[in-house]
């Protein structure tokens, strides 16, 4: 593969939080599915941003589950981080934590991985710099996400 | 299985058109990959609610890839229908197409599956009402929807 | 009027599906007047493009009854086609359903004329591609659409 | 008629101020029909529910004609009075100014009556509080109301 | 100071009227803090723009009290007019009042000032036309404005 | 005041990161100032919901500078912490930095104080929480925020 690997992960790390209010709910009181799936996008486009320092667009979002309903007046945290990088291609996991701050609970309700491509302003692919994975653990993680790559091209 | 069908799958075929706004666009004019997402899920959540005459929560949302660009102006055809029915949970499969109207072209974007599970008031689960395939081909999908929920719990 | 008609109706014939969220209603749980207006305006503008191929812009609407409440969580259906063309206008009717996916009951709510032109890229009026009816109804509501235009110039 | 008149215009006479941002426009840059109409609603509410001192339903809106296109970042004005009250419903006219601050120019673009119901908190109709005209033009203005009414019930 | 003052309060006096909906409310019913700040924002921006004939950037909030909870179905009515003037900002002040249609009540809420500089298409800072006090009251205020700037610069 | 200290700052500092979008902008292309003060206003409500584990509300905020223009396709990412708490208040720092992820540009835009009351759920203050500084600059500030409160009583 022979990749001069150049950006570590922490550069791009991105950390979202939202409340979720009344306009985010459905009929139960509970976190419209859609509005999760838009505030994860939108998560894994900002750490591919930061990561490629280009405008990016989003090629595949993997199978995600929804493990528990997010109640109205919920904390919702999304985490996100560069997991794989290709040629013209790089894959982000988002994380998703949801609290309840009376409670004082805080569950894990989902991680997924997005591939997005970077893209110049007349959105043409560019090269993706590559990352440096910089513990074994970053570097299972990355074997892995070229294994899903291959499961993609299927 | 010994299920007893009842519903056909025209009786909650559901057809959303979206125009898209600058509203919905990222810095290029492309429609952003979370706006789709919403539709996607609002989309399957409509047929879900038509099959179930119940409120449904989103459970899983299959792979999902983004064949092509939707730029502004464009207008995005979605159209969702029942897969696949079981004890407490059904698949709903959302199809996406996008139309520019002054070139008259339109063109196919892709295809996702979603489970839904059906609630009642309190958020409680209910039992599913079974979806009857009623041709060849959607016995077939039925099939199918019954080898990825298999896929799906691993 | 020598007109060489063109198109069909059911080529340009919309059909735009919406959920009522938290988002949509007033204090009674009601969908706003404002919003259906504006949903209403989405898909005659849907057919309106679709039939002219080109950008257009709301003229008229004419009188429009709410004859019913519609309430959060019900299902409106607006299905939206053409019914008459002149030079540089053209008349779209809208019409609106609405569903009680739980109580599995639907009812008519309204029926609205919106009268469109076709613009380009500059903002000017371009020639409309005539509509030909193909079913003696639609003859007569072409006619009727006739009627309706010599009565708003009046 | 024997009414006991008892609220002037002004204690409802409504003015709502909006600035077109890049959200409320379509490709042209121009408003959206569907906004405006949004707006309009929202005004003619604001005079109703002031003038009721109750919750209101939108029950008609008039033909409305859109004589001039709206710019992005034009200030849209809105002027809601009412003008004319039976015994369960009530008319209110909503008049559409736009300015450009840059050009110094205002222009008129359209006026349209809308009628609204009362509403007690469990969507029950109630009485309306008479209006009483205060000058020969607002006396000729109820008249008018009146036939229009009589037009709608035609 | 020498200024040539040019236009009067009451050519840019702003009244925007809003209507609190379950969007922009929090868990307990009541409008959202930034929500009011947003009215707030715009509200200012209206004056400032209709005053400097020319597009507008907020520099400076000052501090800002939110003495009563508002809450939904309230009618919130902003005023926004001029103050003061400089070479290159301007003061506009932001009054907020809130009524219950329902209770026939209506209470001041807060009453903020804004600077804001007037801008050209390129975001180059423009100068001022200047605002020429009508009466003895005017002439105090933009006399405390002059001082409200210096403690701004400190 | 012999508080027992009972929460650290780091039990309540969240980081909100947020992408200007077309929707955020005015029409030079920047960030609208209302859009940025409901950020702010939200970050910081964050911040006290969870140091309060309860439901919060804006009573004060100071005075704010906008130093730069923020552009369309920037992060904006907002970092709120505890500053001081009172008996039944506390202050909350916001600061918000703006990131052009192409250029590789990051720039400190503003900090802000808040002030906001705990409630319960029928809207009434609670006791709040006491935080405990962790380091002498921690103490500083809690000082400095209690001389702040002693101004803003006047």
């Amino acid at each position: 593969m022979e990749q001069k690997f150049k950006k570590s992960r922490g550069e791009s790390l991105t950390v979202m939080t939202e409340l979720v209010l009344p306009n985010d709910t459905n009929l139960l009181g509970n976190l419209l599915g859609g509005r999760l799936l838009h505030w994860i996008d939108i998560a894994g486009a900002l750490t591919a941003t930061r990561h490629c320092e280009n405008l990016v667009a989003t090629v595949t979002m993997d199978r995600i589950e929804f493990k528990h309903p997010i109640k109205l007046g919920n904390i919702v945290t999304l985490t996100s981080y560069v997991t794989w990088t290709g040629t013209t291609s790089l894959e982000v996991a988002v994380e998703v934590d949801v609290e309840d701050a009376q409670a004082q609970t805080r569950i894990f309700i989902t991680k997924v991985y997005i591939v997005f491509v970077a893209l110049d302003g007349n959105g043409k692919k560019k090269k993706i710099i590559p990352y440096k994975p910089a513990t074994e653990n970053e570097a299972a993680e990355f074997n892995a996400g070229f294994e899903r790559r291959q499961n993609r091209l299927g």
